[in-house]
């Protein structure tokens, strides 16, 4: 993908000088890039479209030479050579691989995996990467019993990730993981709240910048009593639908509560729906219902003034809920293009309307939600090719900015907000 | 309407030497083409915008002379030559009438009457109709009844149109026709799923390629064990809403087994509502509900991996998820622009988000919907434009495709994925 | 903001030629301009946006001296000098206070406050101001107990405007004012009806051209026996949400049949919930539910096909309906670009969309929902400089329009249409 208005391009060239911070991505931060090119297939998005696209699911099994999946997916990428997600691809190999085509076929198969397998092993490789996309700094996804230790945690930022306490704490499992790693049996509401602040204090002092979730469609946050949640609690493993509506509510805004008491924003992906395609591949299950509301988010706003909340939508009609949303509550910041959103189409329509009406301080202009740090350069690089065409068309070709003040905006939505806003 | 980018207006060109396949539209097979001005004029989009701006419905009135209806729609057309349904017109006017002008008035009535009449009588010209606009088979919408011989089904496809089974069995009409048309009384289960065997079986013996129905906002599919169907079935004319939400949600599911069976596409109409405006025209009282979600849909697509479901929706919003749906199941595909979505605005932002992330194989990129060939190629025409435009902007000059590959991908979108998917 | 395409700015040169009747303001006939710069930067637009980014409210206590407020806002204008709002303001400051630059900062605070009162205080500025924006008429909004003599209602046209009376009837003050107003107490169906045709005849009689209601995601209109209604007036006070539901839709029916009564259109402005920011400065606690649908209309649509209803929408997705519904109801008409989609990159798709498919003269081009004279200006060219570039690229380009065609649509829009439709 090239830009071909000259304006933009040179924009796109000085927009690239910003060094990123990435908000949200899901690094492993002690395997943060690819070791082969099946690691780069293997991101969902490649392996759904393949899918999608006729490709049935045996070749993605464990015991599947790797180079046998690259082959059987670069076989059906013919059948969707038109997606954006293949110019992400293209991309990685023509920056990262030296890879000279525009094109990829079957035929490139073992060139590709040997290069791969030979960069990637060089040391400086995780550096090379982050440096060629001008990534400084890239938040992670942290289970709330992950290690935080043993890595460098101002370059791979921590962050709480926390949609199984809200939605899984009736699993045994889960609420084994949350004894372990605070020491405290959760049986009612003062145990939560002693447990979610353990945690808390354990992530804010290793680093972490944020509290995380993804939302269902139909998630409406509440204030809980303290005697209904500690009832709720109780009966946890009883899997009582009145009983988890309680409990989930009741330690959603416990979290909101922490994120005021220990100063994190608090990272709101609203809209998603779980395992909708039950036969899908791994990550490749989710959708969404268009029927989505941030008035449901309306108290939780009004209640925790002090709070900033991030949010990213799924769709473009509620990206116009969060550009309203935003442009009046102060505590909401827009967040990114996420998932379903995260494709030009949409991409430019939705940020010429936050450019338009949501204060340029409360923007997060773009993240990765990338697994290995490869994908950082195609994802920004698509956003910051459309940022420069909707600044050199809706600001400087119409007067309203001169170019310094319209990369003075870009600065802003790729680093400065990120910096402020999580306060790194 | 012209194209005046000379690159989109080369591709157009190209595009329109694709032999198209129209995959739905109301043809009478007996009576393909308009034999009078009357009969274009007559075509909702006209009657109902007339009415719209200001024409009471005694024109339409079956007693009323046609050139007199003509006059009455035309007089009335003033009133909206801005819209895209008047373009349609002038297309027809200027490709098939030999009409020089660019705007048509009451004045111009008697002389396109005239000509309308004298040419359409000619014996070739559903032949010359289908030449220009480059149609080489069009899709039917084939009542559970009609006669499938005495027309060329190689041309004209049947398809089997499955409103009336699911929406209106309660009827006695519906099932007396039903009765007649196989044999059988349903009364319970097994005689149902009977009926729907003969149907089945009778229009794919006749060159039947796919089922099709239109669906309201509200409906929601699922599974009806047989024992709660038969008593659904047997109370048909009792009027109960549960057991109507009964009967129709198990003729729907028993279709789709039908479809899995006889290896058919479903094609799903999703969104409509019907007779929202009652005093409103022929065809002309349909509206929708914005508040639609393909989630409802989720067990239908989890149950049918096998059959392919060709999915058409009423609004921008929907297309979102229409476009991740195609996106993640394999089993579903993107189908044409309906209806209130089929005008260029619409069209292109829709457009524009399937090529991004839909697998090129998985889209059906046009259907006319017509009742009468002459609007094939307004109507086509239309798409093209908006293609060409689409190709050259995101595909070509950002050099992601080569003229040729947007061509192939064109193909694709026309031509080469109808065949596959219904298997013409 | 600039057009920078020669064909757009010279069909914005000659728009700005079309007398403008402005059908919705906020204006006070009595104290029509502002009379100081803090009387513009008082706008909820501003006091809004400068609260959401980052000033809290102390600024905008009565007490504060005005040259204070102007300064807290200008202050914190710099987070916002992104958004279409802060180039209605520069634009204000370069039309009517001679402002020479493209940015403002704290620095001209002070000299803009000197200048604006100085030019403010001119006894033609209200004629400079509508002859700047060649306004020759302003719609008013009305509440039912307004006095409507002491000011030039040619200029100045009265609108009825009702949710008081639809929403508030529980409050005694508003029974009180409505007794006052009409010599009427209300407590039965009968007086209700009596009190509203005094308004109706006393409104009308002093030039009133339009009954006006904002109404909220869940309202649904419906017809109210005259019983049910007289048990639920009875019981106004006693805030029973059922009766309250009654009550609503009785009022709100009994409006309609006096918009018939009295022939007057009905302006219907669907979709704002009040009050979601509870701590929001005044007027900028508002939002919507994308989740609102017009075919809650419907039954009101259709039993009063002899009224016009005007309506504005709140979502770019809720617009694709209203194109839909406007396109077939003959008594529904398309309302301007309403607060939340009141930006360009709504306006624009919006637009393109009512234009290809709704009869031209159906459709009201935009209002200015303004408070102070001095808005009309730079709302309205916003408004003019995206329909000179829809003209140029979706009509006059493609040959649909010559240039003349496509101007006396622009008067449609803006100003034959609103003359039709209300009758002025």
């Amino acid at each position: 993908m090239m830009l071909y208005d000259s304006l933009a391009q040179e924009l796109y060239t000085e927009i690239c000088h910003i060094p990123l911070i990435d908000p949200h991505s899901h690094i492993d931060p002690r395997c943060p890039t690819a070791r082969s090119l099946d690691d780069i297939l293997g991101y969902h998005y490649y392996t759904e479209l393949a899918h999608s696209a006729g490709m049935d699911k045996s070749p993605l099994a464990a015991e599947v030479e790797p180079r046998e999946r690259v082959r059987a997916i670069l076989y059906h990428m013919a059948h969707f050579d038109n997606t954006i997600q293949y110019q992400w691809f293209i991309e990685i190999a023509r920056a990262f691989l030296n890879f000279q085509g525009h094109r990829l076929s079957l035929g490139d198969a073992t060139w590709l995996c040997d290069t791969a397998e030979r960069l990637m092993a060089s040391p400086d490789w995780e550096t090379r990467v982050l440096r060629q996309a001008n990534i400084e700094k890239v938040f992670l996804t942290n289970e709330f019993d992950d290690a935080l230790d043993s890595f460098d945690t101002n370059r791979y930022v921590p962050c709480l990730r926390t949609d199984d306490l809200v939605f899984h704490l009736d699993k045994p499992a889960v609420r084994q993981r949350l004894a372990k790693a605070t020491g405290i049996e959760v049986g009612d509401t003062a145990s939560l709240r002693q447990a979610l602040t353990v945690l808390f204090d354990h992530f804010t002092r290793h680093g972490a910048k944020a509290c995380a979730i993804s939302l269902p469609p139909d998630f409406v946050p509440g204030f809980v009593p303290d005697q209904q949640l500690s009832a709720a609690v109780r009966a946890l493993a009883q899997n009582d639908p009145r009983d988890r509506l309680l409990w989930s509510r009741g330690v959603f805004w416990m979290l909101a509560e922490h994120c005021r008491t220990f100063r994190l924003p608090f990272d709101l992906m609203i809209g998603v729906n779980r395992r909708v395609y039950e036969q899908g591949v791994h990550q490749g299950q989710d959708l969404f219902d268009q029927r989505t509301s941030l008035i449901q988010y309306a108290p939780l706003f009004n209640a925790f003034a002090d709070v900033t909340f991030c949010i990213s939508v799924l769709s473009s009609g509620q990206n116009q809920e969060l550009v309203s949303y935003s442009w009046i509550f102060p505590n909401v910041v827009t967040s990114g293009h996420w998932w379903y959103s995260n494709i030009p189409a949409y991409i430019q329509q939705d940020l010429r309307a936050r450019l338009q009406a949501v204060p340029k301080t409360k923007q997060i202009g773009y993240y990765s939600d990338m697994y290995k740090l490869e994908f950082g350069l195609p994802k920004f690089n698509m956003y910051r090719r459309i940022l420069a065409q909707v600044l050199a068309d809706d600001f400087i070709r119409p007067r309203v900015y001169t170019e310094m003040q319209a990369l003075e905006l870009a600065r802003l939505l790729l680093r400065d907000n990120v910096r402020r806003i999580f306060n790194v």
